[in-house]
C-alpha cells in the first residue's frame, strides 16, 4: 500500500492519516497494519497510568524533553480522556505541547476512548504498532483505568510506570489489589508536597509485601514537575528496566505474553463482530434474549445456540 | 437434579453446596443453573460499589437489618476481596455478621475474585441467579472495581448504589468518567465527617451535568453507620427505584440489556475455552505467537487462522 511505503520513508502525513484511519475503524487500516507488522518490535513501549490529576501529562512532557536531549525519538498515545493532551489543557500545558509539536522527533496523538473507559482499546494497540514501525525509539502510552489505574496497560507496554501523588487519602489503599502486581516503576509526583514521603513510604511498605517474581525490585521515584526534579532519574529507571528485561531473557517472555493477550483480544472482537453480523441478518441475539427472557432457555444454552450458528470456518 | 429440587424446597445446605460447585467451576453447576433458570427473575438485585474503606459492608449490614424488619429475605454476594465479609474483618463487623448468620432469612457468601480484580465474574452472576431462584427477595452484590468502582456491576444489578465517603480528596474527580452514568443511587457514607456536605455537593454538581436519560434523577443520601442514620432513607430509595423501573416499563428493557450482556459474556468465555482446548491438543496459540513473534504473520491474520481452526458448529 502506498500509505505504508510513505510511512516507512518517514512521511509524518502518512503516519497521521493512518492513525486517523485506525481511529475511524476503516478497513484499509487493518491491511496497512498487516503490511507494517514486520517493521514493529523495535520501540520501547512505556505505559503511564494513574488517576487524573496526579500530573501524568506534565511528567511525560518533561520525560520527552529528556529523551530528545539524548537524541531519541518519541511517539505518544493518550487514552486518558481527561489528559491535557486530549482536551481541557491548562494554558501552561498547551504552551509546552506546542513546544513539542514543532519538534520532528515527537509525535503525539490522542485517542477517543470509545466506551472502554480509558483502557487501551484495540485502536490504541494498533497506533502503538504504527508508531513503532514508523521508527520511534520510545512509544509512550498515557492511560487511566475505570477507577484510577488501567490494569490492561500491562498487555501493551514493556514497562509500566504507575504515577501517584501525595494527598489522595485512602486511594493508595484502594489501589492495593492490583497495582503492585503491574507496576515496574512507581513515581510519587508533586514531591514538593509535604506528605510526599508518607506516600513513598506507603508504596514501599506495600511493595515489601509483594513477592519478587522476576527479581526486579520496582524503584520509587520522587518527581516535581515545576523544576523537573527526578525526571532524569525516572528516565534512567525506564532504561534500566529495559536492560534488565533483555539481560535476563525476560523481554522475549514478556513479548510472548503481550502477543498472546493481543491475539485473544482480537479473537474476542472478531467473535463479537460475527455475532453482530448475525444479529443484523437473523436477529440471533434478539431471539436469544426473548427466549431467555421467557424462561424457555437458560443463558448458557442460548449462547451455545448462537455459537452453533456462527460457522466461523466459513466466514474466514 | 436432586440438588436443584432440594434447593427449591428451601434447603440451605443444598444452596450452599451449589454455590461451592459454582465457585469451583464444577460441570454439574452449569446443569443445575440451567434447571434453576426458570425460577429466577423475581429478586431485586442491588449492586453496591465503591472504593475499599468507604464502609460498604457496614452499610449493607444495616440495610439487611432494615429489610429483615420488613420481613424481606436477603442474599448477599461479596466480590470485594477487601470486604470484612470476606476477610480481615474488624471485630465489630464480625460480631454483626455472626448476628446475621444466625438469621434464616439472610444468606451471605463471599466469592474468590479469580483474576478479575473484584469485578463480577462469571461465578458471581451465577450465584446471583441461584439466590434469586432460591427465593430471596433481595440479592445484594458488593463489589469493587480495579480502581474504585466496578463498572460492570451495571450488567448484573437492577439498581446500582455508589458508595462514597468524604475525605477521599481527588477521588471523586477521578471517578467522573463513568460513575455518573451507572449510579442509580449515591450514598455519602460517614456523613458525620465535617466534609460530608462538600462531597455531597460535588456529586450533585456532577449529576447536574449528566443528561437525564430515563427520567430518573439519582438521589444522594447521607448515611452514618454508627447510628444508622439514613439507612431507612436508602432502603426507600432502593424501593422507589424499582417501582420507577416497573412503572415506566424500564425494567423489561433493563433485563433485556442484562441478558444480552450475559449472553455475550458467556460467548466470550466459550470462545476462550475452545481456544484453550485447541492449545492443549494442537498448540494453536503457541504456534500463532511464534509466527507473530517471527514477523511471519500479523496478529490479525493469526487470530483469523485460529478462528478457522475452531469449528464451533462441530463442537456444539
Amino acid at each position: 500500500m502506498e500509505i505504508v511505503e510513505r510511512l516507512l520513508k518517514g512521511d509524518v502525513k502518512a503516519l497521521s492519516r493512518l492513525i486517523t484511519y485506525i481511529d475511524d475503524g476503516k478497513p484499509e487500516a487493518l491491511k496497512a497494519i498487516a503490511e507494517l507488522y514486520p517493521y514493529t518490535g523495535k520501540a520501547h513501549i512505556v505505559g503511564f497510568t494513574g488517576a487524573p490529576g496526579v500530573g501524568k501529562s506534565s511528567l511525560i512532557n518533561l520525560l520527552i524533553k529528556e529523551l530528545r536531549k539524548r537524541g531519541k525519538t518519541v511517539g505518544v498515545v493518550c487514552v486518558d480522556p481527561s489528559s491535557p493532551f486530549t482536551q481541557g489543557a491548562f494554558l501552561g500545558d498547551r504552551i509546552r505541547m506546542v513546544d513539542l509539536s514543532l519538534d520532528d522527533g515527537v509525535f503525539i496523538r490522542s485517542m477517543g476512548s470509545r466506551g472502554s473507559l480509558g483502557g487501551p482499546s484495540r485502536s490504541t494497540r494498533d497506533v502503538v504498532k504504527v508508531l513503532d514501525a514508523f521508527g520511534k525509539d520510545y512509544v509512550i502510552v498515557e492511560t487511566v483505568g475505570s477507577g484510577q489505574v488501567d490494569m490492561d496497560i500491562v498487555q501493551v507496554a514493556h514497562t509500566v510506570v504507575i504515577v501517584l501523588a501525595p494527598g489522595l487519602g485512602d486511594s493508595i489503599q484502594a489501589l492495593k489489589a492490583g497495582i503492585m502486581e503491574i507496576g515496574d516503576i512507581f513515581v510519587v509526583n508533586k514531591a514538593d508536597r509535604e506528605d510526599a514521603d508518607k506516600t513513598l513510604y506507603e508504596i514501599r511498605e506495600m511493595l515489601d509485601l509483594k513477592p519478587v517474581e522476576d527479581g526486579w525490585v520496582p524503584p520509587i521515584i520522587k518527581t516535581t514537575v515545576v523544576d523537573g526534579r527526578g525526571v532524569e532519574e525516572l528516565l534512567q529507571a525506564v532504561e534500566q528496566r529495559m536492560e534488565y528485561l533483555k539481560k535476563n531473557n525476560l523481554l522475549v517472555l514478556k513479548m510472548k505474553q503481550m502477543m498472546e493477550a493481543e491475539i485473544m483480544n482480537i479473537l474476542k472482537l472478531k467473535l463479537a463482530s460475527r455475532v453482530s453480523d448475525l444479529e443484523k441478518t437473523d436477529g440471533v441475539l434478539t431471539e436469544a434474549v426473548a427466549q431467555v427472557g421467557a424462561k424457555q432457555m437458560d443463558p448458557y444454552t442460548a449462547a451455545e445456540k448462537i455459537l452453533a450458528k456462527i460457522n466461523l470456518k466459513k466466514a474466514v
